[in-house]
């Protein structure tokens, strides 16, 4: 008698083997009773979006519009074509300042916000001492908007004045076009919150010296295809947010014969290329528009469930998803766990800040960290743990990348395009690390680590997904038997 | 009653765990009546080295000379101190040429080997045609040298003529110095025996511009500390060997300022950049004389079974010692297994070649392969693959290296100091990766794989050292209550 002809298809002729799920008790109970089972990682999703999991879980445009949202991610072809000033690029006026992640007023900015944005403004002139500078920042007569809301993305603070040069990036797939400005370095810089005489002397010099013989050098190169830098970059330990020592040496060798024939002063030139060798982010500032150019191709996909942006000011982390439109959800953002620099400890930090996020949203950063090892000792943890973050990441994501592998999981693909409603089901939240401000205003960096998105964001986000749902196909038969073309 | 007072200290009051070692029938037979066993690793010594390795393990002087042999290469500093011309620095007459690998003459050598020298007389103008620089070095009108003799290394067919600059390197620690030429880029290069045009005009003007600019940009730098630098690369997907993408791009970031910035014509300092941004091999010609001047440190400690060299002239394959003086152990080469270029297949590969295994030597390379994943790419294997040949070489190892780790093994130092006795009684080989030279002269690289150095070099080498051995202390008493300083 074969089993499947056996009573019960034989179910019972063998001990029985048991999976449990959700409260810890049910698999508690059997281990007491000497029982064997297997315990799924299921847990119940986040507090109050059972409802709205559904009723996204049931829109029917859902799939399609997440297989655009993360197709466009993997097809993206980022490119740096430009070196630009922010006031023409991004049609900045004087007495307006873009700052990192949602929408901000003085008032409720954090420290290291508060001092970017008077380093700004005696950077650009527009006020004579900090005092001055705050003052004005205060009283309103200065305009804060994000940079997302411009095509642009800024590190820590993120702070664009009017007078910085900016890396423009477009992507030659869907057309899309973003900026930042570059990377000042480690230390006390203007994106940390510092401000001062040094800050403005080397924004000063970046703005003479810096942006405009490597915006004459990529005339030269013409456009610089960044994902193939990256890739390349990801098999070489970096993970593209906070580890760029690989990208920043390929992305020099990448322009640096260019550059050496521009006409230009020979200490300029030598200058330009010190200054890139002393700061191993400077490729951080190219590949944050890439992802933005890439995010930013897959807004508007009504339906998708899929991050376009995690952004934080430095007071609150927000999201947006592609599915619903332009809308910030937003909580408190959290602070970072890591690693201290000299005689700073957790009591100096602020909480979380700048656009970096985005270099998750679009699949790599905390996503890739398994590509980077060695850079538990730059954020903390060890080296399990990178693998770990990396491992889980794909329960919340729609896809693995095409371009960016991870050798050491056998050249998979990184994880790529956060799923909202997998976050709200999973309760697994993003991976990010990221680079930690001190708190008050002028103090410069002060570590680097891990930081927890507050899930609230994703939930609100979820919420309001829903609210904009289509109902399902009640009738199951609608649409059969219809022609092609034919309304059902 | 406790289990040390039961008979037998408790042995026969639980089911027997057997353990087996050697051969294979044992652990057969027992899996076959359902027992259950833990089979070791052990395998008998290697064929005729029983007797040698028990003299060895006898002499008192080896644990001392191992200990310090290995030593000094964790210790070594190498640093890369100038640029010089063959003929000065190897003192190199226009008749005689520095070749890889043990000693070998024009009747014994291969097909690439030979195709180097021919390009090498073409090079220097001492033969007008290939047929003539045949002739030439047919009739012993040309002397080869290894370049080990003359403290030098050489990738491939390795060959030194006068006319080439060199790389030197002074091991800060220990003072030994050691020379490399610049490396040429892939392809149809002479050192993978190709001759002609292309081959000499590069080699021009490696000598006109490269070599000079280089020299002079090193006097503005200073001395380079390599091992920094390579101890960076192995965090960034290199492994010492074969992969030199992130050392290649470090080393450029280490000088190219000075570069710029020294007197000589912009599209030199421009064609040198872009020579070396061609060609991610171009630190490995640093590497492999650091690695030199580290293992010619240890060489001259009687009683040390550490191994100071490995090297193949592309007909045999040889390695030294650090207790038996210059003698070199030779055996057959292997052919290499690996990825092939284009075309070429198998048949088309010449037997293992190059001085390039002085990295192996020294506890980089194939030793070096965990950190460096993404090499199977161009060596063929799997991610796997590359964990298990490190893992595997702590077997045959001394040390752990205290300046090059492995992330991803939780930075692990890389096994380092190849112990001879320890080839000899576990049969494992040293793990090495090479580029393939095409067996016909003229051909040029055809490939790169992964290659076993034959084991009977060791088992020679090993016996060599039982002759040299001194007895052990065969009063146990001797010595004993003796006044410190006081003859036994």
């Amino acid at each position: 008698m074969t089993r499947a002809h056996a009573p019960l298809g034989g179910l019972l002729d063998e001990a029985p083997a048991v999976a449990t799920a959700g409260a810890e008790r049910f698999d508690a109970a059997l281990a007491g009773q000497g029982a064997t089972s297997l315990r799924a990682q299921w847990r119940p999703p986040v507090d109050g979006t059972a409802e709205a999991l559904a009723t996204v879980a049931g829109d029917p445009r859902l799939s399609e519009a997440n297989a655009q949202a993360v197709g466009r991610l993997l097809t993206s072809r980022p490119h740096l074509v430009g070196i630009e000033t922010a006031r023409d690029a991004l049609d900045l006026d004087d007495r307006t300042l873009l700052h990192a992640g949602p929408p901000i007023d003085w008032a409720h900015a954090s420290g290291p916000m508060r001092g970017a944005i008077i380093g700004a403004l005696l950077y650009e002139g527009v006020a004579d001492d900090p005092e001055a500078a705050e003052r004005m920042a205060a009283n309103g007569e200065i305009a804060l908007e994000p940079a997302h809301h411009r095509g642009a993305v800024g590190p820590m603070a993120g702070i664009v004045a009017p007078s910085m040069p900016v890396f423009t990036l477009r992507d030659e797939e869907h057309g899309t076009v973003a900026r930042c400005t570059l990377n000042e370095g480690l230390g006390k810089v203007l994106r940390y919150g510092a401000f001062g005489d040094e800050v403005t002397e080397r924004l000063q010099w970046m703005e003479r010296v810096l942006g405009p013989l490597l915006a004459r050098t990529l005339e030269r190169t013409g456009p610089i295809d960044v994902r193939a830098l990256l890739a390349q970059a990801l098999q070489m330990g970096d993970e593209g947010h906070n580890r760029h020592r690989a990208g920043t040496s390929l992305f020099l060798r990448e322009f640096v014969s260019d550059l050496i024939e521009i006409d230009a002063p020979v200490a300029d030139i030598a200058a330009v290329t010190r200054f890139i060798n002393a700061n191993d982010h400077f490729f951080l500032n190219v590949v944050m528009p890439a992802a933005k150019a890439a995010t930013d191709s897959a807004r508007g996909l009504a339906g998708s469930s899929m991050l376009v942006a995690m952004a934080r000011n430095g007071t609150e982390f927000g999201v947006q998803l592609a599915g619903t439109g332009d809308t910030w959800f937003t909580a408190p953002a959290s602070v970072p766990d890591g690693l201290y620099l000299g005689e700073y400890g957790p009591e100096d930090a602020n909480p979380d800040i700048g656009d970096s996020t985005i270099t998750e949203s679009c699949g790599i950063g905390g996503f890739a960290m398994a590509a980077a090892p060695a850079i538990v000792r730059f954020v903390g943890g060890e080296v399990a743990d990178a693998l770990r973050f990396t491992r889980r990441m794909y329960e919340i994501t729609l896809a693995e990348s095409t371009a960016y592998q991870i050798p050491i999981l056998g050249f998979r693909g990184t994880p790529t395009g956060i799923d909202a409603t997998l976050v709200c089901r999973t309760g697994i939240v993003p991976a990010v690390n990221t680079g930690i401000a001190g708190k008050e205003p002028g103090t410069g960096q002060v570590g680097a680590g891990l930081v927890e998105p507050p899930l609230s964001c994703f939930a609100d986000a979820v919420r309001e997904l829903a609210a904009r749902a289509e109902s399902p196909v009640t009738d199951p038969l609608a649409g059969v038997g219809a022609a092609p073309g034919e309304a059902p």
